[in-house]
């Protein structure tokens, strides 16, 4: 049986950074876990419509995986097709953006989320509000860099110290949420140098579905 | 390394329960799980005095076990000591009250609570409040048995059902969670029953606690 | 110029009902109000799937009528695809079910939501959480009639008036929102029965249409 | 039939700004809108006593204009009388300071205002409180000039960009709201200065009056 | 020095009652306490027209009672003139509403409200949702007595206690707010048949005037 | 009959400072108030295991002053014992932290609270949180200074000045709370200095408690 890590890009090397950050934890985990790509995604979910776009192939997708499928993780930051995924599989089902937050929410009182973009920001406030959990963020700051801007690793190193020491220092975050599935790589240096748990959502939610799987394995072996 | 699930009353025959509960995940576990006892603790936590004076015990325990502890599991549904034992450990501390509510919240939008005792039901609204998710809790109802007919299985099941088929019905639940920690054997047949999922908080928070000893140890490998 | 009611799915029996709903209001509007169903629509939207499958024929079919735009009105309780319209056009975009709900909270206090099916409640609860509105709904209650049942206008009326009341004392339900975009020709009846506001959110989505026209227009006049 | 707006201050200059304000809309109405002033209400609504005090005159001039009433319009930021103002007319009877709120509601998430006084802020909150909407505002900024200054519109224009750049920036909002009845003749620019849009609760109030007319009328015509 | 309960009403005979619900609290207040009819008012506080219009002349009242002030009680369980008299005097203002629910609020998690009519509970709600307490309400339910009905005390007595008895034990509440003025003389003998604590508001914003005194008069002097 | 005000740590200077600050409440309290030392409390309450530990030694106090006691008062801001205190005496149990909050939002929509060190913080979110006002909270800030600084109160001063400044100016705090209970010299101070109301919580809690032993004698004696 096999945790399903699906990037609902079309990006393979978007997936390959999924797969380095989740690698670690294929020791710990009792049952496999693998990574896939959506061919029929966009380049990148940058738009509510892209959001939207991607359910059909997903499903799909996690339908032609399904028969050794322990749990599903959706790795986009928005969980396009979360509900949908739900409703559909009897397995469990993380996002990511969900499964960081839940996994913030069990540290401490109140969590920063770290966004690339400002446009993002408000789709964020309405999925924390929908999970009914807007008191536990402190804030939910974008780093505001442009695409080359990102591509500059130091630069955005420097920025991401930036935000995440501001919503330490002036919103009262206890530990921040990289808003985004491919930072993985920026968390232990921004961890070290802001002295808060940060978490990364793809990390935050492979786990989850480790968790998850026990879980369910365990109580239907008790006869549900 | 141990996932360590303690039990915070001195009753062993409630840590076999425990036991028996969360024995299934052991085959599912990266880790070994223990259960343990706390024998100078009341033999059940009934009282807000209950709760405050099993925080140094449990502690202590903690610290005793603290060399090959993975995670910690605090196994009672008002989760004394959370806030304690996070404080004091660098290690995952999970309360099997807050655990059992962030797992409904990945599975549906609002949980129905089956309390044991009418005088827990505003214990756990303030907890649901402090933890800022009031709103996805559709109902909190309490058996109100007494001891000897709580001893009496199938009196207590009829009354699970009952008290379980007004949270679905007449609040919207969408799923259960039995709020206390020995219930577990009635978990699968209620669930059975009602066609809704059933949380027991043990099971819940033992499987939180593997995903967080995934999560931890693989991001510590990562230079954290 | 014109508002453009669009029926996310493909039956234009539904269709005909929304024009019929919304003609009263032609006589109302500065601008045209055209109806129009959307044939690569499922015939009904009922899953999460289906709301998500609908975004993209969506958004080419308002694209379509992008030049004499003046307001879309998306005729689906869900709103599927509210936020990739808003993002992609300038013009209004209404959705009925976030419609229904800012028209009632111009009224009263507290409102009711009778839904067809009970599956439908927890969407309705996360968009009103999403809306931050929650606090604002007295309950939402479903009809749980078999499609059978359903197409029994006595039945359903009398279902409707039951459900209506019991929202209404039960709950204090100060004004009624049917849940579902065709039920407008139980209106009138519903509201004379019980004594209480009752909104056909077709009818409050596309009144509202015609007052944020008024307002883009007129705004666009002062030079922005 | 008409739409009264009825400014509940003395002074004609008010309300003749407000006359501006809305006269674009006239052509998009269904019915007239006519402006007045409320010679028996103070010179400007500027404390809790005025008020209460304009509710009265107010419910008294409404029950002169009401033969050829479609709907009212409170014009003063406060909403002075609008409870009362709904227990005694059937007419809808709108508030431009909710109005502006439930207009920004269907525009985006968080919205901001910008009040004239600091002493209004708090009494914003607990309208906002009120309508169980505090979590989509982004904040709430005074401009804090002096009578003196806010005669002087380019004092006054910089003023309200610095006010609205930190509501954009520091606080999220996406839109902004003119917390006052007075600054219809700023909107436009201002708009166009942050990019991005800008509310005027006059316009706003206006045009929802303008949809509840098409909305009372059209049902009505249905039999209710 | 004195505490003022003003009844913002015209009947003597309510005057009557008040002052009797507070005349045993005269031997443990540190300054006088004189209950006051407010002739200009309405002889019952109904409508939304009646609040506002009691304002002008509660203020007029307490203007003439300043010169002795130490406090103000509100004896209107809709709060009339609060916020007004907050602003105009210096002395602590007690709105018995307000005051009955913060008193409520020291004794447990939720509180349910009886309300003599049913109108009265979106007011109710309104002004729970501006405090910010929602959550800590259980439950608003009116008596639904005619005028008749209610001059008829075992009438009342009898539906009292079915109300309350319905509020505890359907909705959970902890304890009971008697939702308006004259109600103190069935306190103590439904607080005996429901075993639950019930709150007479005048009596607790009368304790809580009491307070406010000793507060402010022993911190004006430290020198403040 | 007596207000027994207990300071769960163990140092008399401390008790000392509460003594000053409840002492001119004496001339004004209906029964005695006094001081108590918790000579087994720590020396200082600073962690979650500090909090619970001073538990049982408060109840077992507490106990010992029953005969005499009309009230207590917990004289810890982060309210340790209160739900425990709550369950084991009839009589009014404040809590200084919550008693500090209600005492608030009498006066006002939105209070700032001045922690002294940032790891309060999450815990002061937390109470508000369970006390579920976490929107009448402007915002908490710290002082943040070593115990050294704290020793010299020109620098207190300055630096509550300089927190209490940006709590009214940034956030829109109407009124502050000392957040500890050590800081009643400086209260009046820093009210002069800010133009805002400042809530010292002993004192804030002794007043309520006189309020509460007033409203509980009182109705004791017409029946309960």
């Amino acid at each position: 049986m096999t945790i399903h890590v699906i990037n609902p890009n079309s990006l393979v090397a978007v997936t390959q950074g999924l797969d380095d950050a989740v690698a670690p934890m294929r020791a710990l985990s009792p049952v496999a876990i693998e990574t896939h790509t959506l061919p029929d995604g966009p380049p990148g979910i940058e738009t509510e419509a892209h959001i939207a776009q991607v359910v059909a192939p997903l499903l799909q997708r996690a339908q032609a995986l399904q028969d050794d499928a322990s749990a599903y993780v959706i790795a986009c930051y928005s969980d396009p097709g979360l509900a949908a995924m739900r409703e559909a599989f009897v397995q469990p089902v993380v996002g990511i953006g969900e499964a960081a937050v839940l996994t913030a929410m069990r540290m401490g009182q109140r969590f920063g989320v770290i966004s690339i973009l400002e446009t993002s920001v408000p789709r964020h406030m309405r999925a924390l509000a929908a999970m009914g959990v807007t008191d536990r963020c402190a804030g939910d700051m974008a780093l505001g860099l442009t695409v080359a801007e990102l591509a500059d690793a130091s630069r955005t190193t420097a920025r991401l110290r930036e935000v995440g020491a501001a919503l330490k220092k002036t919103c009262g975050a206890e530990m921040l949420i990289l808003g985004c599935a491919g930072m993985a790589h920026y968390r232990s240096g921004l961890e070290r140098d802001l002295g808060l748990p940060v978490i990364d959502p793809c990390q935050a939610a492979t786990a989850m579905a480790i968790g998850a799987v026990a879980l369910t394995r365990s109580t239907h072996g008790d006869g549900s």
